[in-house]
């Protein structure tokens, strides 16, 4: 990964055009600062208020819910080289024994694995530029092996918001959106208008459907190695919205292959450590695409892992 | 394990008297068979209906929500042989490398250890009746060592319903409840009328706060090895009313040391094999119990990890 | 695998069959009682004695020394559920940093799998007969789930005897011996007689070549689901000669299919509890073939991992 | 990690003043290149060949064979973050089955845990200078998180060479030789004179006993956190004479307090990537010295796990 300096140079400012529009900021104390203030770790869910939670609770008028989590397994197709198990065990029960009068007998199960496989959320400290992470942490200071010491998932408050649905594969009339397709401003408005929905505010968690699940498990190579997805565009205008966090139906939440002239998962480097918001990837909304339900109550509780950068999550949306 | 002739028909005859209401029913398929038809996998949730969870939205009034998990990692206390560790790799990145043009890096997570470990869900796969598992399930038919081929987390629809949360502690007019304390009938409508909880409802969440929670980190010892809960008599009284989960603040969910005269973690057999009533453990209460947050919307989406016998779990209220 | 009392009584009656031999000693302690007292956890590894190695180490006569193992990784065939991985971290220098003025660095290991990867050494806790296993010990009595509190591989001594390699794919004329193929008594005086190999004795350690390991990473699927290997009455007759350790070059140990009238992995069951002998699974010997090594020194030290059931390893023989 | 342009500065120059000897020789294609061709691997243990293997036999006299290992579990003092803990399992026995007419029962056992606890042998891509690792290997060539390219366990051949003890302890006529004693040439050099080792030759592996192993399990505080061991004029004194491996009774396997002067666990560096010469740590020594058995014959095999870093790993040596 060394490279001689012309190649080091034209890196630099690749880097500088990507991120002009922070460069600009030059009272920023660094290209990654928070709005929220030097100590903040959560970013943009800052935005979900308890005002902001009791009108989500209204926008639920028949009382559906849905489950937005995938199964994960040993099969679930993951970014390499992750890797799950899951054993189940016995403990103290071997050769047919049991515990006590009433003859309790019980099953526990060990996981052996990575948090991002299957459905996920991506915490503030999953990606950086250059070690550089969300709010001025210098992975240095915070990366240890045995977890974050900041940045990690246990600070992720109850998330209870508003959520908004774009049906992508309705707007571009089509059963699976094709791989590298990038939902940029144009098309997330197009998709707004297509199902009425006026307006995403400060506080939304955004998901996109793109009918890539259907993939799953029918054609794995082609679902784990390409994807349509958020664009650089796209991220940026859901940024100056101000949404609290973005999801897609996809492994890797961005288009790929990249958008032409983009960096590797920059899209990521846009949202997570440039603007803290935090990112949730192979969220099945296929039955609320079904129920056209476009606007509802978005809830997430990430298992509460001290120091983990991912977390394998099951958002409810109720409707 | 393997015990003499006496000593096994004494062990049967306890069981008879353990679930002698039960075998009154001869008619059915067999002790733990499910109201729900023997392909029932969830139990009790199958109580939460829309309408049961349009209406739990209306209990929100401040837009409040709370997240009602513990952390979990190395230190966290948990039943023995439970360990848990996560470890934190930059894949790809070894020597200061980043990828592309705009030097995207990344953290990622691995986790090796037990579901049982911090705030957890008990699926129905996890408590038997000398192997005889939820709904007529024997063990040698659904346990694989590599996950549950039935009664998996993966089953657990998305939970939005009433909760009710019991101020135990308030009950008992002390900071934390005496170990071993089990709360039966009396005492669950005695916190009741205290708080002024009309009713508990088919379909609903019982959380229980006892205070125990303030042990942990202080008085680990104490904290892992005894506990105040719910007793079987108090079980079986919220089973009449078919509540969907039960949750309390103590990694043990039922008094120990156990009430005179109980089988080894017999609460956990009434509720999951007998009742199809999932069990909640180590959720924190604490600040709703400041706030008197007693009726409000639950929800929760353990993470889908197939075969899993339990979750670890982060449940959101909101008032 | 409850079963009907016909059943049982069936099973019974095979099981003394299979066993009859030893039923007849009705003066043992049990079944699996050791030759070597009730304290006994290394079977016939006593049969190495100092004058046994010494005499050993006089049958080196060229220096030449082999490693036997194979390697073990993701991809190595091993029975279900069997999996293995290793991740490697750099813990500390995330971002290109090192430790200290002369820029310290460094690579560290974790294995996350199952020691019946690869090349394996069964140690004496492996294989039971219903749950009774060698020298008298129930599972009930010293199987834990955080490590077996007797007759772990910890306890295995240091090994250097004499080594005899059957080369029985030379016997058989051919270059893989085929699946099913059982090695008894008249096989294996072939092949000795074959070899000019004049007597297998007392504390040896005898291996067998069948030309099996070819198949490996080009027909895994054959190569994992069905072997040649030892047979019951091969078995017997190793036994009653008193060697302290047997070993093939396939997964099974036994022949599979296995042979008309058997029970399932009834060799081991004759080895390991029976007759306190060590089983060695996938040992290389390919190149020992080659030249004719037919008496050597054969040395082994297990990573003594407290409780381990059975060890990954990587016996030396020296010619 | 990083630092100011003074501080980069005085770190060059104590690199360059550690390795002066190597960039005298300016020809060397790398720091660490290998004096046996670019393709090499193994470093000096290209020295045993079968003469030196059928020399080392000749040193068997009394056919004692000693295990050299200590116990690896989740108590064993260990390298932070390093953990381990192993798992017993019993697949398809749930609830007392048993497979087939012979009633075959079985334990199995995973491994999850780091390769540095216990008794180890450090790999050659183990330990670097500035990511540039043995034989000109820089790590961003090598090193994948899901196993080493090069360097790895695997390749190390079997190993059966002359063994030479020096007994510390009884140089410094003491039971345990005092933390942060570095061990030079003129402490090798006594210790060989009062033992009568005449001399250390090509090929050979030396073992340093220092009674440190007495502290385990007694005050494993002490005996984890500073050490007695090599020093680094002493480790250039083995390294010029070829020798193949080196090895201690320590953790740290070099003298910690460091010696004044020292970088970060330099002697590694100087053996390891330096030289090419294997390390072996928490070597256990203590019934040999017993038996004054100096010179011996060495065995080792590893376990071959494929882009191993270390190996958990139990040597024999035979008298």
């Amino acid at each position: 990964m060394k490279t001689n300096p012309t190649l080091k140079l034209l890196a630099s400012i690749a880097l500088v055009v990507a991120f002009s529009a922070a460069t600009v900021a030059q009272q920023k104390p660094c290209l990654t600062a928070s709005k929220f203030g030097p100590d903040d770790q959560i970013g943009n869910v800052n935005y979900i208020t308890p005002a902001k939670t009791l009108a989500a609770t209204k926008l639920v008028t028949k009382g559906k819910s849905y489950r937005l989590a995938i199964e994960t397994n040993k099969d679930t197709p993951a970014y390499a080289p992750r890797t799950f198990n899951v054993t189940i065990v016995q403990p103290t029960q071997v050769g047919g024994g049991s515990l006590g009068p009433t003859k309790t007998t019980y099953n526990d199960d060990m996981v052996v694995g990575w948090n991002g496989v299957g459905t996920q959320i991506d915490g503030l400290g999953h990606i950086g530029i250059d070690y550089l992470y969300y709010n001025c942490n210098k992975a240095s200071d915070f990366v240890a092996t045995d977890g974050l010491k900041k940045l990690g998932v246990e600070h992720i408050p109850a998330i209870a918001t508003r959520g908004v649905l774009l049906d992508m594969a309705g707007y571009f009339n089509t059963d699976i959106v094709k791989e590298g397709t990038a939902f940029n401003r144009a098309e997330i408005e197009g998709a707004m208008k297509r199902q009425g929905i006026k307006s995403i505010e400060k506080g939304d968690v955004v998901l996109f459907y793109t009918g890539w699940l259907k993939l799953l498990g029918k054609d794995n190579k082609r679902f784990g190695s390409v994807a349509p997805g958020l664009g650089r565009d796209g991220a940026k205008y859901l940024a100056s919205l101000d949404v609290a966090m973005i999801g897609t139906d996809t492994w890797s939440f961005e288009a790929v292959p990249f958008e032409a002239g983009a960096g590797i998962f920059e899209v990521h480097q846009i949202l997570i450590p440039m603007n803290g918001i935090h990112i949730l990837e192979n969220i099945n909304t296929e039955e609320m695409v079904k129920d056209q339900a476009w606007e509802f109550l978005f809830t997430l509780g990430p298992a509460r892992i001290t120091g983990g950068v991912q977390a394998i999550v099951n958002p409810i949306a109720i409707k």
